[in-house]
């Protein structure tokens, strides 16, 4: 194994037609693959399909306070759904709990939303600033940084490191700039990386001391339950308690769901704060709702009954995911280890392995992959406005297609790893 | 029976004594009553049970076109539902619909809270905005006007006639005030008075000339399909066509929901509207959500099968809703006919009878009705800033109280009506 940079030009040269030739073979196999989303595969979609035996025409359908689920009223959700919630999100107390319809990312677009024509508890809206800033720690989801890009709010890359975003960076924007208003955070299994936050990361969160009176943190707790391994499993301290204690209570807005636990398609969202947070949030629904869909919710809390259930039900989801992350696993050690061409994270849990290529070569190895039919999310994408600045970060996503396939996929990958680090080494 | 403006002082003070004595009678009864709320009642909602047994975990999860409900993706809807609510819209085309979750309100406040930030198709968002108006025809639905309200927008009241709002009046506003920018509107059986808009009514709409590019029509068409009888149903013209075909094809925002077909707090609601309104909205829900509920809009395809299920359905609830009606009807009729204190509206559908009361009276009315214990929608909420300018206007909600307690609640009622008109006619 040589580190390809320490190769001389002919033996790149040498290296580049072979890599050129078995490219054209990968060509010809008509590969169609698909490794660019972080869907659930058909496999899971199965194993929570007693969901829908759960209520039936003879079921009982009232919450536990006695509320006709299928009739108006209980506009935060029912109790039992609450609780479900609360416990995903590591034990916040259920009244700090919000539980809307499908989809968590409607939530922070919401809070946001609200922010711009409304403001946060009293100060101005957004919208009447000149100027509204987000701290975003990247690589990142694509999504958190679209919802900012869309409010036209300037959005500032925070380096990400294994124990969260880089900490003296944070302190430093929030204390200082009172135009920097949130932050967006994926505490656990991040996406893309899969790292989650230290302990002294989030205590850090906590005690920060920001400039702007209505600055947020944006915990997007999108895969707490979401372990691949029963022996290695990632645990982070429960933000809401962290604030409350460091004297910060309404300092951080939480969201999670269901969406990769029961159905992306069908799933119920979840919204934690503080009591005087929560309670600007349902001032505003009353204006903007009658209610979410509460049999869902109703569905999802007889369904699953309490974490216990939900866990059980992750673990069948992991023993399904393990395989394909270790085939991509396997592909990229066994063929890139030693080659200085690329590094990858080894997430316990979440929906991506982070792979990050040579500076400049992350556009070029997705184009290529493309070129041989294996689709990858786009580079960039994992960075505020689509734009990676050393074009090197590439999102692998392994879940939906099958182990077999991320192998070929994984396989093509790599090739196109070697293809386009050789050709960037060469035009040196 | 004689008009009571016409009664002598004598017989005005004789009258009272005796309705001060009945009065202390019914408050002896301990009434607990509630003819607040536009509510299906638990007989209809039994009716939709079936709707539980529709999907089933043996079920196939495919919608028509292919696409797995479970997973994400389709997010402006599933075909089959698409088609179902544009027939219930009368029958506009389906690719001009988009299908969400529960409560059609929440599409109301994005689009509004949209323009707000966005704007309308490439114009100045309202927030840049010094002023922004809208017209609200009254009495009307006070949660239309709580999101103008809540947004700052100026609310201009419409007096509402038998066959839709003033149009002099709308034509006036919209053509020559660039700050109008909607307007709300209840087409069918509209909620207080049952009343729906005549074909020039819609006519009228559909040519209208807005000085403002941005003036919408925001017709909430809650109760389209919510006939009481079967041989007097009121139709509206389909505004969308009639729209197109007047040259103004972006003019309209349709709203409708199953809020009151399948379930209040499980239903599925739509949007309908332009090509390019259509186009716009879909925007911004890639930005705003990953999609909603699928499979319900699935279990409700499936179910109702298509608008001639949904009809018989219908009927079902009609059955219910008859007696009640015709209950209050009965009393108003018999009680307060001849005497000159009170009007009242005999609609063929949706979920109200609005009572106007001698001026000035209809805030002392509701009280006096709470003080029995029998509870009425508050007195102005059927106008803009919950304000009715002649303190007149009543909204009865007779769907959720059984037919005997809608007796025993309109007993009162009229008992009320006549005691604070004598007492009215007293001071003067």
């Amino acid at each position: 194994m040589k580190l390809y940079r320490e190769m001389s030009r002919e033996e790149l040269l040498a290296l580049k037609a072979e890599l050129d030739r078995q490219f054209e073979d990968a060509k010809g196999k008509g590969l169609k693959l698909d490794m660019s989303r972080g869907k659930p595969t058909p496999a899971q979609l199965d194993m929570g399909m007693g969901l829908m035996d759960a209520l039936t025409s003879e079921s009982d359908m009232k919450s536990e306070n006695g509320l006709d689920t299928r009739n108006y009223g209980g506009m935060d959700g029912i109790p039992e759904a609450k609780h479900l919630m609360a416990d995903v999100m590591g034990g916040v107390p259920a009244e700090n709990v919000i539980v809307y319809g499908n989809a968590s990312l409607s939530i922070m677009y919401d809070t946001v939303s609200r922010a711009m024509t409304h403001g946060v508890l009293g100060n101005t809206p957004w919208c009447r600033l000149d100027k509204v800033k987000f701290l975003c720690p990247a690589p990142g989801y694509d999504r958190h940084f679209a919802i900012t890009q869309h409010f036209g709010i300037e959005m500032i890359t925070i380096p990400m490191t294994p124990t969260g975003p880089d900490m003296d960076m944070v302190e430093k924007y929030v204390s200082e700039d009172e135009t920097v208003k949130g932050i967006w955070c994926v505490p656990k299994y991040s996406n893309p990386q899969g790292y989650s936050y230290s302990d002294e990361t989030v205590r850090r969160f906590a005690a920060l001391k920001p400039a702007a009176k209505d600055f947020r943190i944006y915990w997007d707790n999108a895969y707490a339950v979401h372990h691949l391994y029963d022996d290695r499993q990632d645990e982070i301290l429960e933000i809401l308690s962290e604030c409350e204690k460091a004297g910060n209570p309404d300092m951080v807005y939480e969201f999670a769901s269901t969406s990769k636990i029961s159905f992306s398609g069908a799933g119920i969202a979840a919204f934690a704060s503080s009591k005087a947070n929560i309670e600007e949030a349902k001032r505003s629904m009353t204006i903007q709702t009658i209610g979410h869909d509460k049999i869902n919710q109703l569905r999802h809390a007889r369904y699953f009954k309490d974490l216990e259930g939900l866990k059980a039900h992750m673990r069948r989801h992991a023993a399904i995911l393990r395989p394909k992350f270790a085939a991509v696993l396997a592909v990229l050690d066994r063929e890139l280890g030693g080659l200085g061409i690329g590094e990858w994270t080894r997430p316990n849990g979440g929906y991506f392995i982070s792979f990050d290529a040579m500076e400049g070569c992350a556009k070029a190895i997705v184009a290529k992959c493309k070129e041989a039919g294996v689709v990858l999310t786009g580079a960039g994408a994992t960075f505020p406005y689509g734009s990676d600045p050393k074009d090197s970060n590439i999102r692998i996503a392994p879940t939906y297609p099958t182990a077999e396939e991320m192998a070929e996929a994984s396989d093509l990958f790599v090739l196109c790893v070697k293809l386009v680090s050789v050709e960037k080494l060469l035009a040196k």
